[in-house]
C-alpha cells in the first residue's frame, strides 16, 4: 500500500463513525438544521461568494438521495444541480475542462455537481488501470481548476459519502430484498461491488492527493441514513457560513499586493520597427500565404484540430486590418471572430476566464479573439478595473488556461502587434480624416496613449510571465502594416503545419 | 413549372442588373457608404431593435465574400456571425429550430446567418429530392420564427446573391484559371454547378413561399462585384434605417390592444376538489408509479426520447413537493430543474421564449420547469410586465413552440395543479409555523392572493387558448396533495409510455 493510500485509508477510518439517531431527535435536528440552511442561503446571495458542493462516494451510500435532499432543505431559486455524465455530444471536443466551466455558479449562488471532476479520474482509473502518474496529473489539474476559482470566491465542499464493503453488500441486498425499494437498484451495481477494491484503492489515492488545506474532502459515514443526512447537512451549513466569512474580511480589508518586478528584459525594444515589405513582395506573399491557409484550415478542420488566434497591440495597431486577411483564407463556416470589450454586468458575476471559455472553438473549428484574456493584465491592470492581487495572479492563470488548450490539442498562437508611439499618432491623425475611420478614434485611445509608459510596462511583465513553451508570444513588428501581415500569416501557417504533422487525428 | 417557382424566376428576373461602375466612382461610393452604415449602427444600438441578416444565394456569387466586407464595414463590436454548417455535435437532438434561437442578437445588435435557416432546406430538398410538401413545411416553419422575432423586434434582411448558370460557369473557371484566385476554389465546386438547375429551381420554390410583405426577399445581382457590394450596403443601409424608423414609432406610440374574450368554458371549477387518497393507498401508489417511472426514463433514455415537464398552480399548490415526488423516481443524472423567477437584465434583452430554449434537454434527457414560459399569460399579463399586444401574440407563440418540441419527438406534459381560496389560505398560514417554510411566504404571495379573481381569468384563457392536442393540460385537484402527486406520477408515466410505443429510435 501506497504512502497516499494509507492517507487517504486513514481520512476513510477518521471519519466520525454513524450513532443511532431516534426519530424524533431527527426530526428535531432536521427542523433546525432546515431554517439554518435557508438563513444561510440568503446572507450567502448578497455576498461575492459561491459555492460548489461536489457529492462523491460509494455507490449505494445515497449520492443521489443526498441531491434530492439538498434540493427540498435550500431554495430552488439560488440552487443548480449539475452531472457530467454522458455528455460527450454536449462537450464537443473542447478541452475536458470546458464543461466545468460552464457549469460554475454566479456569485451568491450554490451549484451541486454530481461526481463533480472526481467521478471520472476515479472510475477511468479503474476502468482502464491508468498507471498512477495518471492520476497523479488529472488530480493536479483538479487542485489548479479549484485553486484559480477559489482566488475569486467560489468555494469547493467535497463530500465523500462512505461505506466499507460489508455495509455495501447489505446495502444492495436490502434494496433488492424490499419491494418498495428494488426498482431503484441498477443493473451494474453488483458489478460495481464485486470493484470495490480496486474502486476503493483509485479513490484513496485521488482523495489523498487532492486533500488540501485549502480545500479539503469532508467523509461522511453513510452506513445510517439519518446520520448521514444531518452531517451532510451540518457540515454544509458549516461551509456556507465560512464562505459568508471569507466575503466580509475580503471586504473590510481588500488585498493590496505590491510589485516590485522588475523585467529583465526589454521585449518591445527588441522589435525592429523599421522591418517592410514593398507592394510587389507583399501581393505575392499574400496571395501566396493565404491560399496555404486555406488549404491547412481546411486539412485541420478534417483532423479535427482546432485552433485559437489571439491578437493584441497597441491601439491603431492594424489588428482589425491584419485580422482580415487571416479571415480572407479561411471559409466563412469555419471560423469565429470575438471582439472583446469590457465585460457586461452578466460576465462580471463569474470568474474573469469564465467568458472566454463558452467561445472556444469546438473540433476543426478556429476562434480568433481580437484582443483577449490579457485585458486582465493590460487595461484592466492599469486602470485599476482589476485589484492588484486579481491582475498579479492573473499570469499563473493564463499559463494554466493555455496550456490546458495546448494540451488538448489546440493549435494556439498569440500574437502582439507592435508600433511606435510616432506611428500611433500618425495613424490615429490620418484616420480622423476618413469619415467611416473617425468612430474608430475614442477619447479612450487619446487616455490610453497618454498612459504609453505603464503599457509599456505591463506588456513587457505580460510577455514575460507568459511567453511559454507551449504557447509562446509572437511579436510583429507592425509600423509597416504589410510586412506585419504577412508574419502573422507566415505564423499560422507555420503553427498548423506542425501540428498537423503531429501525426494522429485528434478527438 | 409550377407557380410558386415561375413567381420566384420572376423576382430573380425582376432584380435590377448590374451596372458597371468606375473604380473611382466605387471608392466614392464606398465611402459614403461605410460613414453612413456606421452612423446607423450606432444610432441602431440605442433602440430595442435587432437585425438578423440571412446572406443566401447561388453558389460562386461570394457570399463568404460580402461577410467579410460587412465585417469590415461595420464595428465588430455591434456584429457577430453564425454559420449553421455541420453542427451536429452541437445540436444534439434538440428540436431543429433550437441552433437558431442560440444565435439571436440581443435588442441594438445585428447578427449575421450565412444560409441562414434556408441553406439547409435548400441543399436538403435538391440532396433527397423532397416532395413539395416538405418544403412548403419547412417554409412555413421558418416563417412561424420570422414572425415571432419580428412581433419582438428583431427584423429579418434576407438577401440572395444570385447568379445565373452561364455566369456561375464563367466564374468558376476564372476561379480555377487565375493563379492568384484558384485556391478559393473548393473540390464541389462543379458539382454544384451542374445541380445548377435543381438548386435554382428549389431555392425558388423556397424564397417565393417566404417572400411575404413583412419580410421579403431582397435579390441582388452578383454577377459585378462592385454593383453586389454596393447594392448590398445600400439595401442593408435602408433596412437598418426602417429598423430605427419601428423603434421610434413604437416609442410614441405603444399598441395597447383591448381583450373582450369571453371563455366559453370555466375550465378550473370543472376541477373536483374533493378527490383524495388515503395514506394508505398514497404510499401504495406511489412506490408502484415511481417504479414505473424509473423504468419508464430509463427507457426513454436509451431509445434517445427527451421530456420536458412544466409545472404551473397557485401558490402554496404543491408543485414544490409534487416536483420531488418525481424527481425521486428519475437518476439525477439524467434530470434538470429549471426555477422560474423574474428574467434577469439579461434575459430582457431577448424574445421572452429566448431563456427556455436554452435548458431544453438534449436527447434522452428530462427538463423539470418549476414555472414556466406561462408566466408571459399570467403574471406578466396580471401585473401588466407584458404589454397587451404582448401577452395576447404569447398564446399562439408559446403553441408553435410547444408544437416544435412534440414534432421532434419531446415527450411534453403540461400540469396546472389547482386548489382552492380557503385551502391555499390554510396552506400559507400552516407555512408560517414551520421555520423552514416561512421564507415561502413572502409579501408577493398575499399580494398575489388579492389577485385570485385576475388569475382565475388569465389561468381559464390559459387553458383555453393553449389545451392543444399535441400538448394539452392536465388538471390536477391539489387540495389533496397525495390525490395530486399521484395524479401527476400517473400522467408522467402514460406519456412516456404513449411516446414509447411509438416505435423507432429518435435522433
Amino acid at each position: 500500500m501506497n504512502e497516499e493510500i494509507r492517507q487517504a485509508s486513514e481520512l476513510f477510518e477518521s471519519m466520525e463513525p454513524a450513532r443511532a439517531i431516534s426519530r424524533k431527535a431527527y426530526q428535531q435536528l432536521l427542523t433546525d438544521l432546515r431554517a439554518d440552511l435557508l438563513q444561510a442561503q440568503i446572507e450567502l446571495a448578497d455576498t461575492r461568494q459561491s459555492v460548489i458542493i461536489t457529492i462523491a462516494g460509494v455507490d449505494g451510500a445515497g449520492k443521489g438521495e443526498i441531491i434530492q435532499l439538498l434540493n427540498e432543505w435550500l431554495d430552488p431559486r439560488g440552487l443548480e444541480t449539475h452531472s457530467f455524465w454522458n455528455q460527450e455530444s454536449e462537450v464537443a471536443h473542447r478541452p475536458y475542462q470546458w464543461r466545468f466551466w460552464q457549469a460554475i455558479p454566479r456569485r451568491g449562488r450554490m451549484h451541486i455537481w454530481f461526481g463533480g471532476m472526481y467521478a471520472d479520474v476515479i472510475a477511468e482509473g479503474v476502468e482502464h488501470r491508468h498507471p498512477q502518474a495518471w492520476i497523479a496529473d488529472r488530480s493536479q489539474e483538479i487542485l489548479a481548476f479549484e485553486d484559480m476559482l477559489q482566488a475569486d470566491g467560489t468555494s469547493h465542499l467535497k463530500l465523500w459519502l462512505h461505506l466499507n464493503k460489508g455495509t455495501q453488500r447489505r446495502r444492495l441486498k436490502d434494496l433488492y430484498e424490499n419491494p418498495k425499494e428494488h426498482w431503484r437498484a441498477m443493473r451494474d451495481d453488483w458489478k460495481y461491488h464485486n470493484l470495490y477494491e480496486a474502486f476503493s484503492e483509485n479513490a484513496a489515492e485521488v482523495i489523498s492527493l487532492t486533500h488540501v488545506q485549502k480545500s479539503p474532502w469532508r467523509v461522511v459515514d453513510a452506513s445510517d441514513k439519518s446520520w448521514r443526512n444531518i452531517e451532510v447537512g451540518r457540515i454544509l451549513h458549516e461551509h456556507m457560513l465560512q464562505a459568508i466569512r471569507t466575503h466580509k474580511a475580503k471586504e473590510k480589508k481588500p488585498k493590496q499586493k505590491s510589485w516590485s518586478r522588475q523585467c529583465q528584459k526589454n521585449w518591445l525594444d527588441e522589435v525592429d520597427l523599421r522591418q517592410r515589405l514593398t507592394n510587389q513582395v507583399y501581393h505575392d506573399e499574400l496571395i501566396q500565404h493565404q491560399a496555404r491557409c486555406h488549404r491547412l484550415f481546411w486539412e485541420a478542420y478534417e483532423r479535427k484540430i482546432p485552433t485559437v488566434l489571439v491578437f493584441e497591440g497597441w491601439d491603431a495597431a492594424g489588428k482589425g486590418s491584419a485580422i482580415k486577411r487571416v479571415t480572407a483564407a479561411i471559409d466563412a463556416r469555419l471560423y469565429r471572430i470575438v471582439s472583446v470589450a469590457a465585460p457586461t454586468e452578466e460576465e462580471h458575476q463569474f470568474h474573469y476566464l469564465w467568458r472566454f471559455w463558452k467561445p472556444l472553438p469546438p473540433s476543426g473549428r478556429i476562434t480568433i479573439f481580437d484582443r483577449s484574456w490579457y485585458g486582465r493584465v493590460l487595461v484592466e491592470r492599469i486602470e485599476g478595473f482589476a485589484q492588484s492581487n486579481e491582475w498579479q495572479r492573473a499570469y499563473q492563470e493564463i499559463n494554466t488556461f493555455e496550456d490546458q488548450l495546448v494540451q488538448h490539442g489546440c493549435v494556439l498562437c498569440k500574437f502582439w502587434i507592435h508600433i511606435s508611439k510616432e506611428k500611433q499618432l500618425e495613424r490615429f491623425q490620418k484616420r480622423l480624416e476618413i469619415p467611416y475611420k473617425r468612430h474608430k478614434i475614442t477619447e479612450e485611445d487619446w487616455r490610453n496613449r497618454k498612459q504609453w509608459p505603464a503599457y509599456q510596462e505591463a506588456i513587457n511583465d505580460m510577455i514575460d510571465l507568459t511567453h511559454t513553451d507551449q504557447a509562446p508570444w509572437t511579436l510583429i513588428a507592425g509600423n509597416n502594416k504589410k510586412f506585419a501581415r504577412i508574419q502573422i500569416l507566415k505564423t499560422v501557417c507555420a503553427s498548423l503545419e506542425k501540428a498537423l504533422s503531429g501525426g494522429a487525428n485528434h478527438g
